[in-house]
């Protein structure tokens, strides 16, 4: 929570400046005003935390009231939130409040839909660190609102050995010989692979966990066969909500995906005031 | 430029943490390689600065030399640019370059679309606040990369009285008056206007810019007959690729796009290692 | 405010360093004081908001009661506010906080001489760019509270083409047009000019606001004919308290003034215990 | 260095935000400056490193050569520095760069004629904590330039035991022992004292400063034959140009003046640019 | 308090990251826990406040009981602490709160046995600067709750005229002569010395403090009858718990002992959960 | 790199504050000088790149040459860094760099102590996060500089499930159940166990990773027939330089020692001045 807060602090920093200007010029003081967050498409609501935030930081006296809980699938019309307070603080916090709901939301939405895809598979969709620079803790976030799984974080929680790592070391026995004796005991090694003789090769290794990179389906089939649950399963490349499905009946653990982060659309959601006068009606 | 630098720093943190645990444990130092960031889809380049300050910040002795400008229009499989270097530095920074160029170009991409349709009107595509946290002085920047225009940076910068400033206010007469006696000189005063009647009182109290906020075309057109160039014009709401040509030759001077900077896909963007050793080939 | 609250933490950083000596040293923990802040001589006072803010930031728990508000016309001997608490925190807190209230309420009592001066007039005293650096925020509201307008806050939110900007360029038409074609639409274009022929050209080149610079009276006047309400009219450069008035009278709209952040002086301000023990006495 | 370098990013950040948008609008890229720093009246220089930071921080490769160092006494119309590069970045960092040395050079420049007010009397000129918030380092470092000496930096490198302290402890001896006994040994105690009754408390409880504070000039007499070279001396209150001989006649060692930090005037430094083009001649 | 906040905030970084993943996974929000913070041997206790904050960051909710204050002397099995609140929340907070009492402690615990050994003599145990990055401010505190005196902070706050800085002016006089001209006169000048010669020359400069740096017994002896009162007089060098008396029984003032913060060992303290359930037993 | 490099920037400003005061007033700019940084005892170095950028970032025109690397062993005596330039900058830097290459040299060699008792076992040495606040980068690699493995850096890259853990959850079955399918599947799991039949359920469970902790040998055996390769075993707990070798022999495949952080002594390391004049020898 820290790091969301020092966050948005800069985010209003980027957004306010020296001062919401044309607000501080028109509202008065003391005008206290209603406003209601507004669901404008079904979607699966995320970021409500963060917008609570952004409120509280412009004016720690707003209230803000959440009508539903980061995971809840709305309809159109649905109201999100009330917030009620210096009217002024309301329309200086409305647009970072929203933009963050907004994206959040459309993670989380994108993320439902492939997850609902492959229902009934043992498969789990996961997330890639193809974020938004700044923005990992909550668009990782997002994708568990979504019902998706978090890969590994950053460079630091996870052992992936890819081509270029491989190459770099000869072969990837020797690749998986050093991750092994270098890194922490704690990280399961994972190994990327193009082809089948790679995956071999990661097995006899001792891979923890063997990618599928960009492999068709029938290869999928042989390298699954061939791992027969000595190993994890992840695939990962040209995945899309078309499919997904067939990848993940093949019998995968994991499917990698990352549409959900890089390509989720934002979701339209809108404030509207409701409520403004020296007391807002309905808070007495 | 400054900032930038600030922002990568607090990205390269974010990614790499305590440390990238592959490359430390499996690359030796001293290991050279050599690698092309190719265009894997038609696109408008944006972001080759902020590349090249990714893999500086990670290693200064890193090498990047730019193969095109931003603002270039590339066709698949074009080389933008060559790095070389420590092996482990190029695959270090490599994801953060990938994922800023990739959003960068996207946001120039899509802008050019627009532009492009409304070519040989008097209009100017413009964005909004509607930017990615954190990220807004580099989207922004790929706006103008893709041949749009800025509009206010942030609420410091401009005046742009909406309806709840209006409702709060009682009338847009007052509204203009008060802004136009607190706030700077130097700021023009634009008015948030939904029906011809508001567009008329806007004019009436002198406001420098009209917008014309989800308006159809016709009523479009009697806005903009009534303004009589009297107030610059600024066209706002539901524009899309389909019909922001229409909204163009009603002769408005401004259209603002929500959908430049929040909705824009990443652009197809990767890097291929092309040579590794203790001297990389073609570097002598 | 979030800005100011991190300026004032980085102040008491600055004085207080490890720790207080002197006051560590002597004052037991549990002592309660009670202090006035009084003026010393006639003032304009602005500043209390900081004021507080550097109590509360040694101390939270002291309580901070203003006599006054600012914008107040204050009397020598008048009680500005009543801190009381621990005596050890007050003690703390106070050169700061003087060092706060003396250099804004300089700043505001200096502004309302010049603003008393041009009363009955339609020009307003504005601000330049001359503040303290790092206070910028600070003085310009001070410049407010005094009475005084504004100018742009920095070099973002105003285009000033100077002429340093004008020789660059070739020529004030070319300069208008390079600015209304690239700056962001919101802001009016300013020009300084120092010649009739200057005035002749920014006016033909559509600039919303002339700058008479160092200008005698008798061509501001010429200018002021020649410009006709077809743009606003700022005066600058050399203006004093004995001159000011007869630039205000000859009609233009806005006179900057760069003495009134970077000249007043501190006000005399201090700080006196009256009260000190285990519960200090009115507190009960 | 350090401190004053990241203080000089904030004033940077403060000034040009995201952008200098009229230099960005008109000046392009390439086209080179050069221009001259100027004293406008006979001053005493002070901020040379912290305006070639600033020049250097705006663009790195702005050349900045002094022609002057700090501590010289300079006629109107000397050339003080001479800077040169892409023009931009030189209307960019200006008025930061006039700013600091402005105050600097003020402050420099009113200690040097308090310094030689009492030239050739054992009494030196020091500063107080009555310093801009921030700039303290800076000020301090010009007061030096100047000629002064500096007090205390801050509330941790010096023991000063005040009015208040001495109250709250109950008499001098205790507030003494106190302070000895607590405070590192590595610092002198300095005790303020108003009357001849305190000052003989003062030195029986073995301070090693006296403070005279507003005492009349018999009254110091008295205080300094009693003390007798048992302590320092150091004169305070309501120090001016007209008196401050007088008091360092008296014998005293060191007079401290608040004026020189919080009312020093702005000396008067402009920046003309005297060349541009694609290579500005001279440089060649 | 404010920079131990910071600090702390920035350790909590360094040890959480982008989060407890184990916590996170495995306890529910809303399972409460109570925990105590027990004494595994004899010690004296310090970091009861920066224990409690890093409890009170990580959540504000959770509550925080000290049962003894820093500076008790502690038998093995001592409840130091009771916490209770979000089970999740305690079991986040418990290795950093740990981390910096066991530290503090151990500082605290050595420094109380140097004190003891020098008990009715005049001699004062005092730190130096051999401290651990960062932590200067907790470990100089620790050493006061142990009973010891802090030096210098820093190179700011004391003069200390080491072999090298006179090697590099050519005598201690000339070396003692700079210091009282340039550096402020609220700072005491203290001289290391190495030799009885040394110690003459330092005396007959005026020197307030004498260092005798690693001298024996008997020269110290002589050292000291020179010295004769004329200034303060600190040994320093070589220091232990079995030479300790010796060397305070010869009559100098202060002691320096790098071992109290380099060298202590940390003391044994754990944490323990007593309690769970939706609410814990004694909360009520 | 990088956040080292920002650590040593705020341990250099915690140290020199405002200034260095006394070579400020002491050492005039020009005066060059030549120090050695000697071992005074016997020692496994870490920490060199920390000390070089220690004195780099007090002047980046100081010349910095290791003679040794990190790892070595050095003999009393042996010269590990020559450092030549400003005299001035080098006596400031000095503490600094000293106390950092100490303290990492003390934990690379106790480390190495650790590794040579149980050489030729299959145990591996390895860290735990009982580390000091805010140097743990720092610390767990001069582990590593001393032959052992880190652990995972923070409770963000490994899961490590303790009895805590185990009793909030119900049993080992469940917590290991939730973590699977609430924590990254890159991650090992790891289970905390005292008793064989804990070992039991976690080896049930599928535990990545067994933790015995505070076991006897005997009951460590019967652990490691148990488990029988089917999990990787990590002793924990009373581990000492004399019971180390035994643990090792029973065959576990990791031994975590906290103290090798916590309570590792620092080594004796000196920097003598070798050489100072307006041009050092040598240096030519």
């Amino acid at each position: 929570m820290r790091d969301i807060s020092s966050f948005i602090a800069e985010a209003l920093k980027e957004d306010i400046g020296p001062g919401d200007i044309t607000t501080e010029a028109l509202i008065p003081r003391g005008l206290k005003g209603r406003a209601e967050i507004i669901a404008k498409e079904r979607l699966i609501l995320a970021g409500i935390d963060a917008a609570r935030e952004v409120f509280k930081q412009v004016d720690h006296a707003t209230s803000f009231t959440a009508g539903h809980a980061d995971g809840s699938e709305l309809l159109p019309g649905t109201v999100i939130a009330i917030v009620s307070g210096e009217l002024a603080s309301l329309l200086t916090a409305e647009r970072l409040a929203l933009n963050l709901m907004q994206r959040l939301s459309g993670i989380a939405t994108l993320t439902r839909e492939y997850v609902k895809r492959i229902e009934d598979t043992i498969a789990k969709i996961v997330d890639t660190r193809k974020t938004t620079p700044g923005l990992r803790a909550l668009e990782k976030y997002a994708v568990r609102v979504g019902g998706g799984k978090n890969h590994r974080f950053g460079l630091f929680d996870g052992i992936l050995i890819k081509d270029n790592h491989i190459a770099a070391v000869g072969n990837i026995k020797e690749a998986v010989r050093r991750a092994r004796e270098k890194a922490p005991h704690t990280l399961k090694i994972e190994v990327e692979t193009e082809t089948i003789e790679q995956v071999r090769e990661a097995l006899a290794a001792g891979a923890d966990i063997i990618m599928l990179d960009n492999m068709d389906i029938n290869t999928m089939r042989d390298a699954i066969k061939m791992i027969d649950g000595k190993a994890l399963i992840e695939a990962s490349g040209g995945v899309n909500l078309e499919n997904v499905r067939q990848i993940a009946e093949t019998g995968v653990d994991f499917i990698s995906v990352g549409a959900i982060t890089h390509s989720a659309r934002s979701m339209d959601i809108s404030m509207e005031i409701c409520g403004q006068g020296p007391v807002v009606r309905g808070q007495e």
